[in-house]
């Protein structure tokens, strides 16, 4: 079942899996928590309202780091009931546009296993997100002219992965695909016939969690870093 | 000059090519002249300001609505010295939230053209902006299924139309680009060994002007609608 000698075409998903995303989402929700702190009675309050933003903009939004700061400034409107000020909602803003311009830390072993890995395979960077911003950091990497094939997408599931294989003249059979998330880099890869591997970061953002019986009828090993994927695979 | 009996790849813009866009841009921007009224002594510094801060917030946003609406807020809440409302910017995001959702509009004779150019071409629709807002208004055009390759970039330079020739094995001299816009779609197309063809829209929005010594030495055809590219096509 773990058999990888059939692997040619090796993707990675990028935000967590080959730099760090979602601790940078952390500080600007602390501050509308403290912006909100006014107005509401608990500061879970903010949690909760901002997630509902998240998933009712989605349809609207999509994902990325704008629409995240659109869903923040809804937020804190809502609890305040209109009466958060406009220089509160510039800082919200410029806590953005900091997210927008944060500098691209790689995971630790990525640089390595990235280098080693296109030696062996084609390699493709798979992503989520708005395409400005995922280009832009990968861009900025450091990394960006191992992957033969780059693939900014908006959603990520069996029919998305399904279309790009085709496209690319990928067999399922020849396709790995390694990345955090079991929703978006793993369960559609298994669904679309490839193979998937697990490398979970060390938070998981709400809407990314899948239960159990998601995955159940579905194989994916779990690694803790990349460098594991390259001991796995020279191996195979 | 205007030989086109080489071609067989044929790309088509979306925004103010395909579909209306500018137009839905106009509304939210009056909407922020009067809510910036109470602030301003003369209507046009609104329009000055906004268009400063989109400029200067091209490089973290891109292009594209989300990145707009981020931009009118931070207008408004300039003009006003941070006293703007919390649900004068709630206003400001409901209209946005309407542009993503608004109806897509075909232009005049672009769905007869699209269909009966997609007989004779390997046709592309090659589209800049938000990836999420774009595939949702190609999906919802109802002319979808007539492009053989979508193709949203985050920048039209000479550089993306070379990249993309070369990712899909197209020879730059059977490759003809249609579009609004001489800065996107003309000009850099034409310094990647293309040809083009300008199909301007009656409105254009300021930042892709072009002035008239950047398109000189290059020469391409003007015309008034799409089906006037059927016409030229069928005649070569």
């Amino acid at each position: 079942m773990y058999d990888f000698s059939n692997i040619r075409y090796l993707a990675l998903d990028a935000d967590d899996t080959l730099w760090m995303n979602e601790p940078i989402f952390v500080k600007p929700q602390d501050a509308c928590r403290d912006i909100a702190d006014d107005f509401i009675s608990d500061p879970k309050e903010l949690d909760e309202k901002l997630y509902d933003y998240e998933k009712k903009n989605l349809r609207l939004f999509g994902y990325g780091i704008k629409g995240f700061v659109l869903s923040m400034i809804e937020t804190v409107i809502a609890l305040s009931a209109g009466l958060v000020s406009g220089s509160q909602i510039q800082q919200i803003i410029d806590l953005g546009k900091e997210m927008l311009d944060h500098p691209v830390h790689l995971l630790e072993t990525v640089e390595y296993s990235v280098k080693t890995l296109a030696e062996h395979y084609t390699l493709l960077c798979i992503t989520k997100g708005d395409l400005f911003d995922q280009e832009n950091k990968l861009a900025r990497s450091g990394i960006a002219n191992h992957f033969n094939i780059v693939e900014v997408v908006s959603e990520k599931n069996e029919q998305t992965y399904s279309d790009l294989l085709k496209r690319h003249n990928i067999p399922a059979d020849q396709f790995l695909m390694a990345g955090n998330s079991l929703k978006s880099d793993v369960l559609p890869v298994l669904q679309a016939g490839g193979k998937a591997i697990h490398i979970p970061y060390h938070t998981t953002w709400e809407m990314e969690k899948v239960s159990a019986h998601q995955t159940a009828g579905y194989e994916y090993l779990e690694l803790g870093r990349m460098s594991e994927l390259v001991d796995l695979l020279s191996d195979s």
